[in-house]
């Protein structure tokens, strides 16, 4: 292995290994010798590549955004909706955040107390919800009477709630408690012209994952 | 002032200051020391009264509990609905979450990683909307088809998530976003008989706070 491949799996070894301690103790409580141990490197590797736990905490976050990319991709597939869209994006958010520990960790991030966010993952998805949600207003998908602001302040909520609900309980991620949010709230948020398309348990759910 | 009097006060300023250190710094990063100081009673007197950080977090934590209660009683006004009663709830939840700092630390608690919750704040407040929404469920309150545990899951993350994204920006906790989360709500969550009824609002708004 060349090296500086292995120096891009170590840094990615130490990202991971930060994640799962800040998950499981929280930013304060975790150690930079349990980190590096967890990661199987010297303490000198971990050094080499971060500065403080602060600056471990900044790649937590970074990695996590590039994830949550992946997750909520800004453009839609042809020949879905809009909103099924972003119905999708939060049915994935949850997958993702009850399967990966570098996007739970940065989200997770985004509330302590102790720490300023680098990058505030929770902000980031709000952004991409509320650029959603407008796309949805221009196509005439919104039920009249409904603004962008409502449908982005209820579904970050709600979101918000399931990722810090789901920390002590996964059932709160589970693919049945977004859909049966969604079902109670596409009624008076969809326009009838999209109404009866929108699959509040996802467009992929039976067509297999994407 | 007699003797038990003054204790009984020494202790609800060491669970005020407690709930004060909490809140800002969070639960690991709190140090007693600053603690006694911001009560203004020597280390000597906390330590008389909590013999570690953890049995004053259980502290504030059963403070916060009593609060909920308060906020969110068992029991409804004569001549209100039954989901106005819910609604209602939330709302004062909001505003309690904003301006009485035990009530917010109390439910921070229960997000710490750190630490197992003595009194779980997020699930006491679960359970209370739970037996609110079963109370709407048999008095017909509740449109055909929805189910009390999908009131539940969206009205608990929606008021957990508004509780979360509050401790960074109180606009989350604004009487506006609650009521504007109502309004989408409402249309699809409650009976003919009574959606005509139910103020988003909350009913204590145009009538003076209760």
């Amino acid at each position: 292995m060349a090296k500086q491949e292995r120096a891009v799996r170590t840094r990615e070894a130490l990202i991971r290994a930060a994640a799962e301690s800040f998950d499981q103790d929280g930013f304060t409580v975790a150690s930079l010798t349990r980190i590096s141990s967890r990661a199987g490197v010297s303490s000198g590797a971990l050094h080499f590549h971060f500065a403080s736990k602060a600056a471990l905490a900044d790649a937590v976050e970074e990695a996590a955004a590039t994830a949550l990319r992946t997750v909520a991709p800004d453009t839609g597939h042809l020949g879905t909706s809009r909103l099924q869209h972003l119905v999708d994006a939060t049915h994935r958010l949850a997958e993702a955040l009850r399967d990966d520990v570098v996007l739970r960790a940065g989200f997770e991030l985004s509330g302590e107390a102790a720490r300023e966010p680098h990058t505030d993952l929770r902000m980031s998805w709000r952004d991409r919800v509320e650029r959603q949600a407008r796309r949805c207003e221009e196509s005439g998908e919104l039920r009249e009477g409904v603004t962008v602001g409502r449908v982005v302040s209820a579904v970050v909520a709600a979101t918000v709630g399931f990722e810090v609900l789901g920390v002590r309980d996964r059932a709160w991620l589970a693919p049945g408690t977004v859909t049966e949010f969604w079902r109670l709230l596409l009624p008076t948020l969809a326009s009838d012209a999209v109404a009866a398309r929108v699959r509040p348990e996802g467009s992929f759910r039976s067509a297999g994952r994407r």
